[in-house]
Order: structure tokens, then sequence, then C-alpha cells
């Protein structure tokens, strides 16, 4: 029985008391949200050595951090470093998107080393086997298809993304609509491709009831991935892109109907002032699904700074509503990232969901904010390297930017405002 | 005569042509802005070398950066560097803020290597003066602060920071109010020293008068400071902070009688959901004067990251109207800034602004974005790195990480979304 089933019969696994007790929530109201499917609870009753983690309506906004080798770097043993670099910096989950070198012991190896949920993208590994042994990327059938995603599901992967969305349907009214960059999501580029050669409907649609047999079988989380998310600012929100979310509201109920877990992959590339929009259009069109971003981005202009972009569009995006952040890192549009991208990028991330748990109200959210702010009152400079987001960063800069031991910064020094007031006003807040 | 006094006179000033020119604007709607008070162009006479700007409505978002020597790094030369970088970097203003070594030579260095409008504190020069002479930051009088104040419109100073709301009424406001922080603002914290200690009422407040004089004489835009800005979240938008805005635009409008060019000064730290009230109320409180803020920033915890925390409140604040945006650097809360942090602030500060560009529909703003979206799709790589916000740190990242000359990049390699379009589905958008 899948999480969700288990929930559904009123019962409050061990997996759900674990989670209730990081969010501070009580069981029941987790149990009660996981069974309408607005939380998941991503754990693969074959991955051992997991701490599960929820996602989903009220609480923390979580983090992912995409791993995972490529071509041009196939070293496992980087990717792990990275897996370990992500942890530290406090990423909520990981996916393992490699696709170079052995992507199986990669996979394997992640998944033994991580106690966070991993996800993966299965096709990734269907398309670098096809191209190995026929000479293409979309020369493989059905059955190769889901022989991959069970491999995937037996291995204890928590989430993976499928773009079963991807119809005949949708990429019409995208060829009708017109775009500036097409597909950029890989697994759409490569699902219309195999569609157009095969001259036949995307499998993971066709048989949908073969992949949610899947991952009923192990609880696997589908994350319903959005092959048409825009690749810039110009396409976002279009037809196409609403199409397919249509599509993938519908694929979310036969989800719930078979017992398993779903959430919804959005964009992207969003302006600004869209992004409240799609969030909205997502928890309408998808009945409260939680929602899985990526970004968003809101702008194109900024390569190298991607990570800032993204932060801001996260917090816009999760301020409204979002429950899901997947990093985006300095390296994106540029190359794969290095270990240090990795650790920058999940603390931004990780910046732009504290920013909107505040709004949220996420138990402990501000308690937090209160904390540092008095360890400033109190010019307490130990706790507000303990109290921040990075510590050792904080640690460092502070004794990078101070020659000597001083109780104010070099920034100000006698002139701070802080101990102004205090020598002034009297220190008790307040007294003036 | 100052801009605001010709452009009421219907007279479009070369300042005004050069401003027009560089915003893609008719000349004639930016002098109705100016004459409206919508718009400043701050503009000293004295400023021989300047390349005018303006800020306001319509307006491209424009980014300051500070600068300034301090007790702890009085070096003169290492914030000329910094100005370099600054205006390297796309900085459309900076302030000079020194409070260390010799504070005229500074500020006169800075205003003879700037073409950018320059900004200052005088009070901050006041208060140094009086420590050194007279062992105490307070021990200054009235005359003694007007004095250095029309020193630095002399000097050239295009726009400078004036504490003139920190009145009686407004600290016995912040009394009764209770804060977790208190006062943050140096020069705030200041005044309200001065006014304790004296037992005596703002001069820049009681002598308010005396201010415009000197301002309207040399045409230095007041911009006036919010002393009791929130030093945290919990403080934001409480009355202290809205008393001292109400008093902000009864002086704007003031300033305007005397034809003197004003903006307002914002927060700081503020949570997302608050600032969009925060933007109204400066607009309609201030009858539409310019918005000026610092940040704001939107979570108290992630020192070392404060330039990331400040591009998303940033962004959000200009996409509701604000003008300008003051950058926070790297260094925010921890100490001095160095070269490389001005030049990380004042990217991510644009980043910021470009965003809310996109949204405010600014000229061009969009333009840009298509541009570098079209250069993806057809990975062209020269063009992506020449059209990206920072060329050198594209062109570095895209060297580092891609082992050799490739048409794709190193994340995806052969499973690049773009090149599969092209291979599967015909290059051309929309022909699949």
């Amino acid at each position: 029985m899948t999480q969700l089933e288990r929930a559904r019969r009123q019962e409050v696994t061990p997996a759900m008391q674990r989670v209730a007790e990081k969010e501070g929530l009580d069981p029941e109201t987790l149990r009660r949200r996981i069974a309408e499917g607005a939380v998941v609870v991503p754990a693969n009753k074959n991955h051992s050595n997991l701490d599960p983690c929820g996602i989903g309506q009220g609480l923390r906004t979580k983090v992912n951090a995409n791993i995972g080798t490529s071509e041009a770097y196939p070293d496992m043993i980087r990717e792990l470093r990275k897996l370990q670099r992500a942890i530290e910096a406090g990423a909520d989950t990981v996916m393992d998107l490699s696709t170079g070198g052995d992507i199986r012991a990669c996979r394997r190896q992640i998944l033994a080393h991580s106690e966070l949920p991993v996800g993966t993208v299965p096709l990734y590994q269907v398309a670098v086997e096809a191209q190995q042994r026929r000479g293409s990327m979309v020369a493989f059938d059905g059955d190769e298809l889901f022989e991959v995603i069970e491999e995937h599901a037996r291995d204890g992967v928590d989430f993976f993304t499928v773009h079963c969305g991807v119809t005949y349907d949708v990429v019409e009214r995208l060829r009708r609509e017109g775009r500036v960059t097409d597909i950029v999501s890989r697994g759409g580029a490569l699902m219309v491709g195999w569609m157009l050669h095969h001259q036949r409907e995307n499998p993971l649609y066709a048989e949908y009831d073969r992949l949610l047999e899947i991952a009923r079988r192990y609880d696997v989380t589908l994350s319903l991935g959005d092959g048409l998310r825009p690749g810039c600012l110009l396409d976002a929100t279009d037809r196409a892109q609403i199409q397919e979310l249509i599509v993938l509201g519908e694929l979310v109920e036969r989800a719930w109907k078979a017992d398993v877990q779903v959430m919804v992959e959005g964009p992207g590339h969003v302006p600004f002032n869209q992004i409240e929009a799609n969030v909205l259009l997502e928890k309408r069109l998808c009945h409260g699904a939680p929602f899985y971003v990526l970004g968003p981005l809101v702008t194109d202009v900024a390569p190298g700074y991607d990570h800032i972009v993204a932060a801001i569009g996260g917090a816009v995006a999760a301020s409204f509503g979002t429950d899901f952040l997947c990093y985006v890192t300095p390296s994106e549009h540029l190359g794969l990232p290095t270990e240090d991208d990795v650790a920058e990028g999940v603390i931004a991330t990780r910046i732009a969901a504290h920013v909107a748990d505040l709004v949220k109200g996420v138990p402990g959210a501000l308690e937090w904010d209160r904390a540092m702010a008095e360890a400033r009152k109190n010019l307490d400079w130990e706790k507000q390297i303990t109290l921040a987001i990075d510590s050792r960063r904080a640690k460092h800069h502070r004794a990078m930017y101070n020659q000597v031991s001083t109780t104010t910064c070099s920034m100000c020094g006698s002139f701070c405002a802080m101990q102004l007031v205090g020598n002034y006003l009297g220190k008790t807040p307040g007294r003036y």
C-alpha cells in the first residue's frame, strides 16, 4: 500500500509521523492532507536509508538539487561529492539526472548515500541506451521505456519525472502557437521526437495505467513533467503550456484513483507578473496537487547569475503557494554545475523558500528571523553566525572583513546605529 | 534655476534632452513628468563632468552603489577602484558614504572621476568632525550642519540624503511602538541622539527652508532619508515608520513649492507580502515623488547572501513601482564591501531592476530578453555572451565548464533540447 492509500484508510504511518515531527505539525492534519492529495511523502519501499520528507500544502517549502553525470563529465565520484555538498547546504531532495558514464551505478550510489528522497528521469537512461545501442535517442519502444521505469522503481527511486502530458493534441497546439524557443525540456523534446519518429502517441500517456501500476507497487511519487515548459519569457503561459497543464490535471485525478502519489512540475521561464497566475492555474486545474517549479526564471539575460534570477522567481512562486522549488545554479545555460555551484544554488533557493515560508506562516519561520534580529540588536556575533543560513560563509566573511576584534563591524565602526542607540538612547528596546 | 523650475517653465534643458535620449523617451513627456515631480534629474550645477540620469515614473529602474571609506578602511584609493568597478558593472549612480580618512578629499576625487550622479550623506561628515574635535558625534550645532551641507552642494554633489523626517513627534511614536531593533539608520540614530542630547527639534526639520535654499541654489536633489526604517522584518511597516513617511510627504510638497527636486527613501527590512503596500503608501502619501529603496531585504537570516535577499525584495518593490534601488552587497551586516562585492551587488541589483522593467513595460526591456532567447535557440554562444548582463562572467563560465569547443554545453551535450528540436522537429520555430 502507498502512503496515499494508507492515509485514506486513516492510518498514520511511521513516515507520516516522522514528517509531522519535522514540520511541527499534528500527524492527523498531515494524514488528512496526504489523503486529499495536497501533500506527498515520496518514500519508495526500497529506499531503505530514507529519512522521509513531506511536500505540499502548509509544509515548509522544499528545495531540490539536481546532480548527475553528463557526457562531458561522466565521473560518478564527482557527483557523489555534489550530493554531499547539497546535503550540507540543506537541500531537501536530490534528483540524479545522469546521462554520462555508468548511469545505473551512479543512481544506485546516490540512493545508497542519500537519506534525502531521490528523484530521477528514467527517460534519460532509455534515450542514452538507445543512442548507444542503435545510434538514435528515439530508437526504443514502449516496453523498453517501462522496463527502465520499473528498474528505477526497483532501485528505490522516491519520485520520478514522467512527461505524460506531451500528447499529440498538445504538440499540435504548440505547432499552431509558434514559439521563440520551441521546446527546452530534454524529456519533452525526446518524447516529441519519439512520437514523430514512430508516428505513435506518447506511451507515457497511452499506457499511463501501466505507469500507475509500477508507481503504486513501489510507492514512487509521480512528478508529472512539463515537457512544453517555456524556454524564455516570451513563450511563457502560452496555449501549448496551459494545454499540457490541463492534461496533467486529468492525469493527477487518475493517479489519485489508483492510490498513486503525484505532484505537478511547472515552468521555467516566466515574467514576474505571470507567476501568480501560473500557481493559481496549477492549483485549480490539478485540484490542489503539490506544485514543483524549476526557478522560475524572471529574466533571460543573466547567465552566470541564474541562481539569483531563480531566487527572485522562486520566492514569488512559493509565496503564492508553490510547494517545491528546484534549484538553479550559477552555471545554468552555460554548463554542468561544479560542486561550489551546487552549494550556491541550494542556498539561494533555500533563501527563496524561506522568504515564502514567512509569508505562508510556516511554523518556526518568523522565529528564526526574530532570533537573528535580536542577535543583531545585541551585537552578538557568535549567535548571528550560528543563526545564519550558511554559518560557514558568515563566519568567513566576518573574519575577512574585520581586521581586529570589534563589537561593531568595519562598515560603520563607531558609527554603528545599534551602538549609537545603545549609547544615546539606552539599550533596552523602547527606552529613549 | 533648477531642472524642476525650468521644466515648469516649459523648458527642455540639455540635461532633459540627454535623459530622454538615453531612455528612448519623448523629451516633452519627460519634461512634463519632471514638472510634476514624478521624475528627478539629479544634476548639480557644479558637477561639471556629469552625464545626467533620470529617476522616476516610466523610466528604467535605476541602481545605486554605495561606496566610501570607513574607520577600519580609510584608504581613498581603494574606494576609487570601487567607483570604477561600480561603473563597469553598470551602476546608474554612486553614493559616497565615507566616514574614515580624508572625507573631503575622497568626495572630491569621486566627483572628479564620476560621470554618474553622486550622492552623499552630509550628516556623516558632521558627526565624524564633531567626534574628532569635541569627542562626541552629536557635539555640533545646526549652523555647522548646514555649513557642511552647503560644502557638499558646492563640491557638486547631485543628491544628498537628509533625515528631515526624524521629528520629536515621530520619535515619540517610535517610543510608544517599541521595536526589536529600534533604529538601524546611522543618520536616524545620529539625529535622534542629537535631539535628545540638545533637547531641540531636528534642525533639518525645524530649518527645512534653509536646506531648501541650499538645494535650490545648486540644484541638489533631496533624498529624504528614512531615519526610522525597520531593521528587521518584525519592525516593518509599523506606526513609527509610517509616521515618518507622512512627515516626508509634507516635506515633498514644500520642496516642490521651492522648486527643489526631491525623492523619498524607503526600507529596509520588509516581508515579501508587505512590499506592495509600502510602495503604494509612498506613492500616495508623497504624491508620486520617486521612491528610492534600500533592498528591501525579505529575510534577516542570510548574511553573506544579502545581495540575493535584496534582489528578491528589489524586484518586487520595483515591479510595484519603485523607481530607484540601492544595492546591497554580500558583505551587508558583516563589514565594508570589497571591490568584488561592489560588482556583485551592482549586478544582482541590476537583475532585480530589469526584472521589474519587464513588468513596467520600459522601452527596450523585453527586446533584450527576446534577443537572448533567439541566441539560445540558435545556439549562438558568442551572441549569448555579448547579450549577458555580465559578459565577462558568462564568457569565463562558458570556458570553464566546457572542456572542448562544442555547439551545445556540458550539461546536456547531445541531449540538448535545442539541438534535438533541430534534429527531429526541424529548426524553424513552428515547424514540426
